[in-house]
């Protein structure tokens, strides 16, 4: 129904291929084979070119092939197997998923961009795709993190948005890879908060669309629509209403809810990662289920603090209390997540957690330490960091002021 | 301060013996040592005798004894070594612990009852001491439940304020018993909403208490006090003040946040644990933690929207999303607590959750299941099952009317 009159379909990049990115482009790759009235059938993935070679212990290693024990490009192998063999081994990709290792390429005409980058490489990949891609992309980005300059604190679809002078939303929750490229059941919080233009599509009279439906409460401006000269998706293509972005992300083992807060969304999958370091300090000592628990709550509130404090206009409590990005992804994070672990690792092997990071990330960075120190560069500029006791115990730790032992000392609340 | 002009200091009785009424009994005991112008040095606790031998792994087994192997009775066994070998052994408790196997004894005249009793025996023991407490007595009650009559829905606090006529607030949160008897760092949640005239207290001209303080936000009435006729708290008493009755349970070990919500409080106590089996279902099919933590969070929102519903004049969202009895509960319970456990060895194992009971839990009885039979039954009488999804599909998975692979399914959010 919200197809009728448009001539053109959605052509979909995914913009990173590890194993996030590799995840994401396979329940794409499902949801635009599921709805081919919306959107083109191949989705694009770029791929960091690397050499790899198959290991031994994969299902693709053929000991007869001439190639056996030689590297290959990472994104001709991917073609060739559908299997991301060095970031999601053992998951068989569909078809319709395409590696490209030119950036630029993989991305040209595609009206939907979803970025699935390491935090550090977003301002880079953007800047080569200025004026590459077709003004009126919108994008989603999965990556977490936040970028503090002298101007202030700076999440990463605003980031995106500005460089690229386009929409750009946010997916986040409790979403460990792994898990979904397994289709084990999870959910996710999808913030799109779209451009009227892109929802009000014209249409037959007497046919409202399910999209109109979704744009009855006035949504607010968010950071990314604010600043960005927005140029309209013409009227061929589908419009993008919370309807069409949910069908592109939606599994029956991958529930979306989708919300207006951007901010709010891209906030959680940041300070989580600082909370989940928080639990694996506390877990360390080996003080149990409650203690864990005690700082995840405290955790969840100061985000709450950090996102009303600094983004007053548009994040919402709910945000972080009540959604899959906020709540849940804590819970996820402080169960089974990278940086829960390493930290974990860290206190009971008396380590310091940048030595655990290189024995077991496989070259891949924390993102839960970097967020750490960027908040406290935000905070301690203009005094609040007692206001948030949590986030600077862990900065403390990081930095050998404090002890894992000090946490209930230092976030004890005063009566 | 809050002392001044006081001459009599409030006994305190633990109603209870298991492990969790042990651990507070314990924590209690060191909290009166601490306050010594508030409380009577004495914490009385009663227990529901039975005999006992001590186990011969026990640090209190004394081959040697005359006593050994021969059955003992548990009250004075605990008086003897100050441990309860049968629900919290290797835990000293402090010898201002007096166990007392009479529950009308173990209460008389005592100012301050902590209800730490299986739900099942909580109209009973009351029963017992209706007339035989002082008028002025108020309680605390630590167990989580809920009763369904032909009335509605009755919350634990409620019942025992009723039946004996006193004021009485609620104390949960994500407190594994055995975790806050080791010490280790926790929270909890008290709901102590007291009644002006606990706390109004005459004080020397020029010196308000810290009591006035925290009573500067007028209080609304919670259903216990509202269907008491209350006597007051005689002035010889210090007030039982938010600050006062923090004193009676804050530990460093055992950090206590007081709200006024008593029917949140309890009801979050009483509805985790049908989270936690639902929890405990998707995890024995290894579902993993994105699944887990996804279960949880829909289970909060139920939580919100049943209180909401049901009792609209006193629940507070934040007291779910916010709280230690809320979120933090949850959390734990649905990671090392006895439902989650339970319900886990039954999918794993392939046995009905009943038998697991039986099998692990040494004869105590998982409040998860009755919890889930009640609100089930209360849900089912007016048509709200459609609205509580998951609740409901607890109780069918109970009632082999469902299966744990269906969750997902019977939860999934329509667009």
């Amino acid at each position: 129904m919200a197809t009728l009159g448009a001539q053109r379909k959605h052509k979909v990049t995914v913009v990173g291929s590890g194993n996030w990115g590799t995840t994401m482009s396979k329940l794409v790759a499902e949801n635009v084979a599921a709805n081919p009235t919306l959107f083109e059938q191949t989705v694009t993935m770029w791929v960091y070119e690397e050499e790899v070679t198959i290991p031994k212990d994969s299902r693709h290693y053929d000991p007869s092939s001439e190639r056996a024990n030689k590297p290959q490009k990472l994104s001709e192998l991917f073609n060739k197997v559908h299997e991301n063999i060095k970031y999601l081994p053992n998951i068989t990709v569909p078809s319709n998923v395409v590696a490209n290792p030119d950036v630029v390429e993989a991305c040209r005409d595609s009206t939907i961009l979803i970025f699935v980058l390491p935090h550090q490489f977003i301002p880079r990949v953007c800047d080569q795709l200025v004026g590459k891609i077709v003004p009126y992309a919108r994008a989603i980005c999965c990556t977490k993190g936040v970028d503090v300059g002298a101007e202030g604190i700076k999440l990463m679809p605003e980031a995106i948005g500005m460089r690229l002078n386009i929409y750009c939303g946010a997916l986040s929750g409790a979403n460990i890879a792994t898990e979904i490229a397994q289709e084990k059941y999870s959910e996710t919080t999808v913030a799109y908060d779209p451009p009227p233009m892109d929802s009000r599509h014209p249409t037959p009279k007497g046919s409202p669309t399910a999209s109109q439906v979704d744009l009855i409460s006035p949504s607010k401006p968010i950071p990314s629509a604010r600043s960005a000269h927005l140029k309209p998706l013409p009227n061929e293509y589908p419009p993008l209403s919370h309807e069409n972005v949910r069908k592109l992300f939606h599994r029956p083992y991958f529930h979306v809810r989708i919300v207006d807060d951007v901010a709010g969304v891209s906030l959680g999958g940041a300070l989580k990662n600082i909370i989940a370091l928080a639990a694996g300090f506390v877990d360390g000592l080996g003080w149990g289920d409650n203690a864990k628990a005690a700082v995840m709550r405290v955790g969840i509130l100061e985000m709450v603090k950090f996102g009303k404090r600094f983004f007053p206009d548009s994040v919402k409590t709910s945000t972080f209390t009540e959604e899959s990005c906020g709540v849940a992804d804590v819970v996820t994070s402080c169960m089974g997540g990278r940086n829960f672990r390493c930290a974990k690792m860290a206190v009971e092997r008396g380590e310091s957690i940048y030595d655990i990071e290189q024995k077991v990330l496989n070259g891949q960075k924390l993102q839960g330490t970097s967020t750490a120190y960027e908040v406290h560069e935000f905070l301690r500029r203009d005094n609040h960091e007692a206001d948030f006791p949590l986030f600077t115990a862990v900065y403390n730790i990081l930095e050998g002021n404090a002890k894992p032992e000090d946490i209930p000392e230092l976030i004890e609340p005063k009566p």
